[in-house]
């Protein structure tokens, strides 16, 4: 059976750090979705297809990688792609005991499901879509948080 | 002199986990208000009177609890029912860090309240109102997060 | 029913948090047993008898307070005084994860035991009984953080 | 060459736990400019003139504080002001965290831009703006919290 | 190329918590090797021949899990046996943070090891082997907190 | 007034970590005490000596730095040196608590000592003399982890 392993995220934008999870964890997974999850009632900084196709750009050369966008329940959507793990990276305590929470609620919605926990490189520690777009909104340059592929200007 | 407690919170919705600590600190106190601390600017999303119902309909046999409804500071209100004692769950370490804020603050208003803190049970651990709102409003079913007696979808 | 509670440490010495922690808890109980689980093969660094003694000095107007040393775990201990309830006093969010681990393990061990937790006040946060004996061994004056009643230099 | 920090926040309004950071960092710095960041898309809770004021009256004897306020990227007026270092209060593990990100942050917009922590006291710990928003929202007296010469009436 | 992960440990004695974790991690890898990690200068609570005794034992169905144990560090152990992960299982903040050190420090010393994290169930979260031993020493049953093919008494 | 600062530990060995926070620090003060806190009944790894020298010849060339050792209370020592500051690093959350502890038990015996915290550099945060001395007992090389001129073989 594959191993297929769902990577979501509102990704807005992905950085840096969302890659390097990515890439660190091919080597665990048949399959690694990146999936964004969007609320069609809220509008992203970015937009859907904007945020979609920098991550297609990003990993153009990786056959193993999909990407994708869904609605609904992150747990739903994992029964649907047939993915039994979702993959997530982990800074510091306090996203420990946000992505702790979520985690365990994935799976009293759907006993199979695993949450897997990387690292983020320390280095990447402090960088976040957020900390990025508050940057982007004081006027400041991002460009070294995204991969090279996210022209953040255009 | 009774000990009577207060179990402050928006309750939208009361959880398992909400009900587990009321029932558990009962030979603690001779009462427990559970109320609802409302603000008449925001709305919930249930609605002020569902929530007061179902609390009502989960605790009807028991006589040592009231459930009502306040607006304004939680410590003025503890003077207004005599209440010195605060009851309040822990789940985790970000919620000790916050819920402790809140305690100091309210001793700092009035010196004589005493938050009193009891675990969760671990299993409820990552169950809160909040993720409740987030399963109803991605389409996903939250009912064996609440008591039996809340119908999410009447 | 009598609200017992038992005050468990090792108390070497006891502090002012200490002392702050049980006072605080009176209204809350019938009686609170403060007692020393000791380990006969360990030794303290203040004897076992100047421990008890000192307590019972602070607390000797207190006739709602019994001093006492166990060994053995601690639920059972529990069990044998009938004290339903165990106090403990957390100060900072690394106390409080290992205070839950105990007081899960003890639940986990006598199912109808329930801990209960106060906040130390923030300016006895960072005292404890090892920073007491840490200042004492390096020729320091702790006699600011313990009760009036114990002369550490006798 | 002159050592010159800057103590950067919304003070929304100022309370006493930042003024007791500002005067416990005097003896460190030559200058410290104590600066509202401020959007102007973003309204305060009080307006960015009486927030300026105020501060200026509680500093009005300290000839080494200049008080001033900025838009934009904190790492950008950095370098504006010649200041070197920003200074920073901490009061718990999870401010610590939440600071840790940002002064990371900073030091890779500006690679000589050096954070400075102190520690909060321990009785100041659980206050912060929001608080004191919050109390005035629901009727309370929050003057406790801010110097006295701010007079949230007016 | 197989899959391979090492579940490092003192496992002294090997819980239910340790055991969880390995079952849920098998359809992750092709082989997991749980290793006990041993000092011959420090003495375990428990024999390392009755250790491995006991989760070989565990395991006993189990053809994809390999029981071994081993001196020295274990990214040089993990090249050795030619695993490129390594597996843990996280249980709270506390853990995390710890956990966190080792597996960088890891990375730092062999840069192609991978730790792979994952939750201990909640339930769980209480049960390590330190908590096992103390409650051995005091004279409680802690036979609820080991898998059954485990005899602490003999 | 001269701004004296003094970075204590046991330096056993003195990482890069400790390294990078002393040169950080140097636009701060006019004088930093790298100073051994040693206890004469406890043995360290490496002996007192060996862990001085090591320090001396890593800032040999800074004239701004003293290197010394002391015995007893570190804030009785920083009267004796008229330092105001004490200087610390900060990695995690962990650590923030354990500092926050010593740094306000400092204050409480001597109010005019202020602690100073700069952030460790990411990549450094899972440096501690603790794992330096692991690795060493366990065989690995350990050098990427002190400065050059420290030769642990030696």
């Amino acid at each position: 059976m594959k191993r297929i392993a769902l990577f979501p995220g509102s990704f807005d934008p992905f950085t840096i750090g969302h890659e390097e999870i990515v890439r660190r964890a091919l080597p665990l997974f048949d399959n690694i979705i990146v999936a964004i999850g969007y609320n069609s009632a809220k509008q992203g900084y970015f937009s859907l297809e904007k945020r979609i196709n920098w991550i297609k750009d990003i990993f153009k050369d990786e056959n193993k990688i999909i990407v994708d966008a869904y609605e609904g329940l992150t747990a739903d959507y994992c029964v649907v792609k047939n993915a039994k793990f979702i993959l997530r990276g982990l800074r510091t305590a306090a996203d420990f005991e946000y992505e702790r929470a979520i985690a365990q609620m994935n799976k009293m919605l759907k006993h199979d499901i695993e949450t897997v926990f990387l690292l983020t490189k320390p280095e990447h520690s402090p960088i976040s879509s957020t900390i990025v777009r508050e940057i982007i909104r004081y006027g400041g340059d991002a460009s070294q948080f995204v991969p090279k592929e996210i022209d953040l200007l255009k």
